[in-house]
């Protein structure tokens, strides 16, 4: 009764800013919060960002596993970013509201959050983000669905 | 500045439940909502289930497009069912909480909503929907993300 | 170790059109789904909107209580109204996303959907619903919390 | 056309716990991230729990204010502890899922998280955290809305 299903997504993205990948590494880095978790921008495309972070004995909760609050830190930004990479250049992205299920505990060596838009918008953009342990086998742990809007400079 | 980006998934889903596909149109047949509103179950897989769903004028809100809540209610009954698939014979299904993102209006000659089980559990199962208008261009109108708790009978 | 915790807020709403509450009266007898289902709207103030729901058998998901997504439409549209009436004249509202807990089965004689803003604002405003049974010992039986945009026509 | 509209929710709780003030202090003080980020634990009672934490400007997002992970930080915490002063002892919450909006830019002194059970329940609970600013006008600059699950050590 095992039954395997494939489900193939084809995502093309245009840009309107041809130097969003520069803001958002800049933006990144005055993100002080992702400094003091030790977070990593590892991923710019138009759509898709993600977000490496090490695990740290001071970023847990009371079993040791990652806090589900410092999980979504690192999906909330992915998400920010990978909605404004594809907004047109001089505008500034803010988090409206987002939804986590936690899906499995969070240890492991480290941690990947990968942000994909889902619909992007003249104002908002619905984006999710899946966030990944890399150690051993790799799992889901936790997936956001949230909505970002655009804000002109 | 164009872009092209490829997701593919691969979930390989094992039942427990031999006759989850006649319990599950079974079930089907006994929401009876689903009749009022005209829905029928189009697809019963591990782990996946469709409802599809024909526009009609009595289903609609002011601006005569379908309303979130009929939206919602295909979305939710997949989801529902995708979970029950993937649960052990003798269980009962029940909606925890879902989150919905509205896309874009509901306008359309008929609409799908497809389930897909993201993390099954002993208890609780994350389940998303993706509900497309299937007439024109076919789009994602909506997207939802919920949780979903089996009961022992 | 019983206590009792007391929790009061009060909210003051200035709405900016003077004919909001006309206007949704107007717009729910367009929404057709709410004469679908027999949904009434009973409550119409700045900023609170309520919508009734007498049970009836074909609102029903399996084991015989209201649908999941029946809930949901009466909550949304209340949701919408309460965003609607505070805001400018010439506007229209729509749902973004919303988020619903399903908190005891939905039996009863009636159903009471009571959307309250918890923030207003010139583009989104978010809003919360309580859904009761009405009948027996009432309860609250779902609660939406959601995101609702204000179009200028 | 101003009209004020007044919300009083009564809730008594009894908790099962007598020792669950002093087993969340200790939780709480198991949390590093909370160490990490300068959080306190500043009221415990059955059903209702805050959590305070004071402006710094390593916990910022681009513009200087607080991220919107470290907002949502503290309300899962004080959501999960809220629910656990209502569950048996011997037993172990976690986060299933929770949904936040940000309603305010998190600019102030100091911000307080206070959560309230909304609904407690044998496996899962549903909980309610309102974060607020201190400074200047107290504002309340989200909400979230989440699920518990009570699990038996």
């Amino acid at each position: 009764m095992t039954r395997s299903n494939q489900f193939v997504t084809l995502m093309t993205y245009a840009t309107l800013n041809p130097s969003f990948a520069e803001e958002i590494k800049c933006s990144f880095a005055g993100q002080a919060v992702m400094q003091l978790i030790g977070a990593e921008l590892s991923r710019v495309e138009p759509g898709v960002v993600e977000i490496t972070l090490p695990y740290r004995n001071d970023l847990t909760q009371q079993h040791g596993y990652l806090h589900a609050g410092v999980v979504t830190t690192i999906a909330d930004s992915a998400c920010g970013y990978a909605a404004y990479s594809l907004m047109p250049a001089g505008s500034e992205v803010l988090s409206v509201e987002f939804k986590v299920n936690l899906l499995r505990p969070a240890k492991g060596a480290s941690f990947l959050a990968r942000a994909t838009v889902i619909k992007g918008g003249r104002t908002l953009s619905v984006v999710r983000a899946d966030v990944y342990r890399l150690s051993g086998n790799e799992e889901l742990i936790a997936t956001m669905q949230g909505t970002m809007i655009c804000v002109r400079r």
